[in-house]
């Protein structure tokens, strides 16, 4: 019919690279996007700001912030107890689980935009888990995303009623850095909108040199482009 | 050893009357108890001091109320949108899914104190989920409990590390509300701290009408008992 509503789906929109890239591919692929983020007591509140910038260009129906103060657990970089590492190399961001690791924080993001997803009668999720670069988080990987998959079709009434099937959508999961951003160029993302930096300064210039955005300028190198956003000199 | 501290478990304690009775089996078992509640915009805040006096009589290491507001997906009645329903019949509560279902959670609940457990190096969470009297929840079911343990070794670093395996104990899943009181009773439980009902007055006392309160005062009656708990008269 044409006057039928474009399927919903819902995307973990942090405000990075990589979920801006997840938002441009969800709406190629036809939804109509309901956007969460979560703020979880992070350091770095330029990444909400990012992710209103992304929803905007995305012409997202609806953007939640989410609170979710994951400090209460502490045992984290990224919830400010622990210094932010600098300059690790390569082997050191890919080999182990990150210093930046927040306990069951995808099983977490993901359990939440599960609940607005049932409420909003939504089975499609869309997230930007990746293996590649990030492969010591254990929540990243294939096997993760299958078993919650599974638990989200157990939990919830539309599962049940079989009134609808949840799908965890991980459209990077596979891809390299430098791949993604060529995917989203071609989308049309704009990365000038996007945010990685763990450790910004005062005026929001990322660092260059935590993982994120290590890795963010080692991929925007591979793909042989200049990363649009600022950064503190040095 | 004589001075190996005992092993740490997760408890999940809204204060109602389930989960006074699993916070007592986990400290009959040995464990020290670590009791995680949620304050998710829920009507009754005689749940939250419920559970507060229920840690004290349990010698509770530590206990977290973390906030987490559902109602801004909407979709319950727990969370204030829809009237509580009144006097249902056995057949209504027992049939299909209840109006006081919330979207996903037992799923968010868990999720969230998987990521405490793992902080505090704990792997044995509790929750009192009931697949009797409330086989209309989908999250209460075994398979949706076996499901999440599965997810909860894949997605953290203690699972991935094998330095531990997490356990989700669901010690009352098939147990009558009358086997649970007298469970209860046997391991020193008051009933009298504890709170069930979704509509109380002002002052604190239950209906006796709600899904809740039936259920509860069916089982106190079932099991020859009478609840200690003070209702409003008629």
């Amino acid at each position: 019919m044409a006057d039928e509503q474009p399927p919903k789906a819902v995307v973990l929109l942090s405000g990075g690279l990589d979920s801006a890239t997840v938002a441009a591919i969800a709406r190629a692929q036809g939804f109509d996007l309901y956007a969460i983020s979560f703020d979880y007591g992070q350091r770095h509140e330029c990444e909400l700001r990012a992710a209103e910038a992304v929803c905007r260009a995305n012409d997202v129906k609806r953007h939640v912030v989410f609170p979710l103060d994951v400090r209460a657990f502490g045992g984290s970089a990224l919830t400010g107890e622990i210094p932010v590492p600098k300059d690790r190399t390569d082997d050191q961001i890919e080999t182990g689980i990150p210093l930046t690791y927040v306990p069951a924080r995808n099983t977490v993001f993901l359990s939440v935009a599960l609940g607005w997803a049932e409420t909003l009668g939504a089975y499609d999720l869309f997230i930007g888990v990746n293996a590649v670069d990030y492969s010591g988080y254990p929540d990243c990987r294939p096997e993760f995303i299958e078993a919650f998959q599974k638990l989200a079709n157990l939990a919830t009434k539309a599962g049940v009623e079989q009134t609808g099937t949840f799908t965890i959508h991980t459209p990077l999961i596979s891809l390299t850095k430098a791949e993604i951003i060529t995917q989203g160029l071609q989308l049309g993302v704009d990365y000038g909108l996007t945010h990685s930096c763990y450790d910004p300064d005062p005026q929001g210039r990322s660092c260059g040199h935590c993982d994120s955005c290590r890795l963010r300028l080692k991929g925007f190198a591979e793909a042989g482009l200049t990363d649009p956003i600022p950064y503190v000199p040095g």
